[in-house]
């Protein structure tokens, strides 16, 4: 019996949070590689929060997902067959295969992995996308100097847990948030942090400032929300505000109720000297051979931890995806695909 | 009959917009320097935005004026009297005498002036304080590149023309905002700029639109209120905002009424890759020595002009700062002390 492929795509534009419906799985036959081209077959999928904004047709930096169209995502997979003479049989490459278990490729962006380098699941996350993140994030608009107090949401997270190792690295206290005292014991204890503050209990406002006695001088925000209300006051003279993301805005069906509003964001803005920047990580991308050897070499070191929050099968995506966005996960979110 | 010294304190601390009343003009007895001091008689007081702030006692970068305090001000002095070897009868000197017509100093703190080289008057405009709050903040943060749209607010004034006329001689686009026919005319005709919107007409946004039809990439902020509103929709990807200003909130009791709110600010950080960030023209103090070599060369060379509004009479400054602060003034507002 041959082989049948599987792929997820976009049933319906969510209003507010996604929903099972949103999504629907399909079966498909394997497709066949033409000349030239290779067949890989996805190993790993990865769950990113900045899947939420490609279900959406609100303008953005990227193009929407169309109805009835794959999801997007990056991938680790294998090459399946190959016809090109670039890729061989059993090769693993980082894609964009998305949502599904197979796809056919002219080979054009695919980065070749070397899997005794390191578990190639890392490419997905410490190594890959949210990794550098982090580092292009922290080090170009955050800058933290030694003894300067950074401040990161979703601390236990493939992003946020990058960030604060790397304010360590540099000589900086870090203060992560998170949700729920596991995933704050794992920022303090495992991945070594100086305080990390579960946003589920009262006084938000109030214990992250007493974590952070000499103010906030980077606050790398990747969540928006009550988090940020929390940290407003906080900010010093001259603080960086490095924007990747506004996870807790992303299902918001109508505007945010903030605590602040925009006049006096820019108040501050003014009298603080504040700088606020946007980015996304392909902003960056000369910087990519920088992150590849300093993260490498710090996880080799002992300096970087991670961990991964492993999902089993494409027809479990979607729950998933849906945890994560809530805060469900722990760790950097992945769905095995295959062995 | 010796003669009397006169100055202007703070009576009261505003609510709204500064009334007569918050100004109380009093006489003393001319001071007399002591060794080493030099007795200053005040030739021209600025009048500038920030000042506003001043009178408020929240907080900001600066401390407030003390109630019964002289208001603050940069002044174009000459010395009346020297004990000092630094300074002879006759120097003019730029220095911080505030609202009043004699100061005794030690000599610190002041920079002489040759009236040969410029006006002496411009030390507090075009080659002052202003101008190189205009040339730090739009090169240092703003950095148009030739061929990009820079729009500034407030145009005609001290601080906004100076930021057009350099956007132009960096081969950027400039698109000025100002109030009334007479300065919109002159921000074209006379500065130079590619196009001027008066905000007082309707349609704002609309208009702004039509001059910026490739977006904006500099929005130099000074003003906020609804010029704010008209530009953000506008706003380029990768479009740098410098905030040095933010008049019309100054006099503000409550919380303006914002267009924008600050989740739909963060949003566009986010997707359009902004850069907001505040400063004083202090934080740029190393460039000193650029900007007055760069703008005086472009005043000789006719690239940068520069206009005065000159009210007679320290007691005519505080209806001239009142009236600065609705925009009344056409130029850099000065207050002619002394002949």
């Amino acid at each position: 019996m041959p082989e049948t492929a599987r792929r997820i795509v976009l049933a319906s534009r969510p209003v507010g949070e996604p929903k099972p419906a949103d999504f629907r799985l399909e079966e498909f036959p394997v497709p066949q590689p033409g000349p030239g081209q290779l067949l890989l077959r996805t190993k790993w999928l990865s769950l990113d929060p900045y899947m939420r904004g490609r279900m959406s047709d609100a303008p953005s930096y990227a193009k929407p997902v169309g109805i009835d169209e794959v999801m997007e995502a990056g991938t680790v997979s294998e090459v399946a067959a190959s016809n090109n003479e670039k890729f061989a049989k059993g090769d693993i490459v980082l894609s964009r295969a998305g949502w599904q278990t197979h796809i056919v490729s002219d080979g054009s962006g695919l980065r070749r992995l070397d899997p005794k380098l390191a578990p190639i699941s890392t490419a997905l996350g410490v190594l890959g996308m949210p990794g550098m993140t982090a580092y292009t994030g922290l080090l170009e608009i955050g800058a933290p100097k030694a003894g300067e107090t950074v401040v990161v949401s979703a601390a236990s997270g493939a992003v946020g847990s990058v960030v604060g190792q790397i304010a360590k690295i540099k000589g900086a206290r870090a203060v992560g948030i998170a949700g729920g005292p596991d995933k704050c014991n794992y920022v303090k204890n495992e991945l070594g942090f100086d305080d990390c503050i579960d946003h589920r209990g009262a006084d938000l406002a109030e214990r992250l400032k007493a974590a952070c006695p000499k103010g906030i001088d980077v606050y790398f925000e990747n969540v928006s929300g009550p988090v940020w209300d929390a940290v407003f006051p906080l900010l010093s003279t001259f603080a960086r505000i490095p924007v990747c993301g506004l996870i807790a805005q992303y299902s918001a069906t109508e505007l945010t109720e903030a605590r602040y509003t925009a006049p006096q964001v820019f108040r501050a803005i003014l009298t603080k000297r504040l700088t606020i920047r946007g980015f996304i990580v392909t902003d960056f991308a000369a910087k990519h051979g920088d992150f590849q050897r300093d993260v490498a070499q710090w996880i080799k070191e002992g300096k970087i931890k991670y961990r991964e929050d492993i999902a089993e099968g494409l027809e479990n995506a979607p729950q998933a995806f849906m945890g994560m966005l809530k805060g469900k996960n722990f760790g950097k979110q992945l769905v095995r695909i295959a062995e």
